[in-house]
């Protein structure tokens, strides 16, 4: 083996930058969901990328994310504290420019969606704001709110409460076809990718 | 919008292995990722893939993982519980038939690592095995675990002690080409893709 190996004291020492950017990188692929929430119905609505969604369990259905209180996602995680509810979208990869802009520091008083051109749209019983452009939209209802003392960031546990997708890219067997919505999918800080499927294989046995 | 809505409800009436594969893809898509542990240096080797995988933090440097102690993982989790370290390797497109492979319920003696055909391969440095198939590797220690009560899964928080590539992958700012490097993905429970790279944007700003 030839590879080159970064020791912990060498990651400690790097430029704040280089660092962020190489273990950002070596965690692998992230999906990429823009998280949706306001104030209250028809208030001002937040929009931020995030790319620490993680699947928690099926049965109930729950879907974690770390978040850290004293970034840009600020006002989402106090919306999210204060309303209970989100939702998350999964970005397709026509618009990951628009996705990724709302990672920029607006001020408190502006709208990602406005911002970035993306679209709220509601659903009769949900009080969080979707992405229209989304192919792929779940509500979120908080199930608990996990603090990691480690560096003082957030694990968000949500319940899914609504999945909103076209049917016809569900197969018999529940799996959804997320190649063909045209999901892309994030490695670091700042590069999409467009995944293609190349396998898929049968329940595993001895 | 004519997407169709699955309601909260309509998740808990569906058939459990329907339900498994849909809540498992809306999630986006996820790291591929092959968790080497053993009893100690030299001894009984376990492998197993794992799909939870999520970045914490940069510095220090952290990886969370979501494991079910009372599935596959149950060995991997004993042995990181016991020995504290463990190692996570990206799953190369060309051989995720036998990464999917580990998820198989193998007797507790037997190892996954010559179950499969994947190589174990010892750093001097650090006690669990690596995936000598793997371009991307780390050794990781044990920083914390969270219980997840909500569905009696955990939290597993592990700093990265060593990072294995070939340097040459990386940029001058230190991002990783994980497309470069043919690190797969995974969708639902069982589907690989290979990402290619669509965008790469700045550091965004109002």
């Amino acid at each position: 083996m030839t590879d080159h190996c970064f020791s912990a004291t060498d990651i400690d020492e790097m430029e704040p930058r280089y660092r962020a950017n190489l273990v950002n990188s070596v965690s692998g692929f992230k999906s990429a969901s823009v998280v949706g929430t306001s104030q209250g119905r028809s208030y001002l609505e937040n929009l931020a990328i995030v790319s620490s969604v993680v699947h928690v369990g099926a049965h109930p259905p729950l879907i974690g994310m770390v978040m850290r209180p004293h970034t840009v996602v600020r006002d989402t995680l106090h919306n999210i504290k204060t309303t209970g509810c989100y939702t998350l979208n999964q970005v397709h990869c026509d618009w990951t420019k628009q996705a990724h802009q709302t990672s920029a520091r607006y001020p408190t008083e502006v709208s990602e969606f406005r911002a970035t051109g993306l679209t709220p749209w509601y659903s009769k019983t949900f009080d969080a704001p979707f992405v229209n452009e989304s192919p792929l939209k779940l509500a979120m209802k908080v199930e608990s709110i996990l603090p990691i003392t480690a560096n003082n960031t957030e694990f968000v546990i949500g319940r899914i409460h609504q999945v909103w997708i076209n049917k016809e890219k569900i197969s018999e067997q529940g799996q959804v076809d997320l190649s063909e919505l045209g999901i892309a999918c994030i490695s670091g800080l700042d590069t999409y990718h467009k995944p293609e499927r190349v396998a898929r294989f049968a329940y595993a046995k001895p």
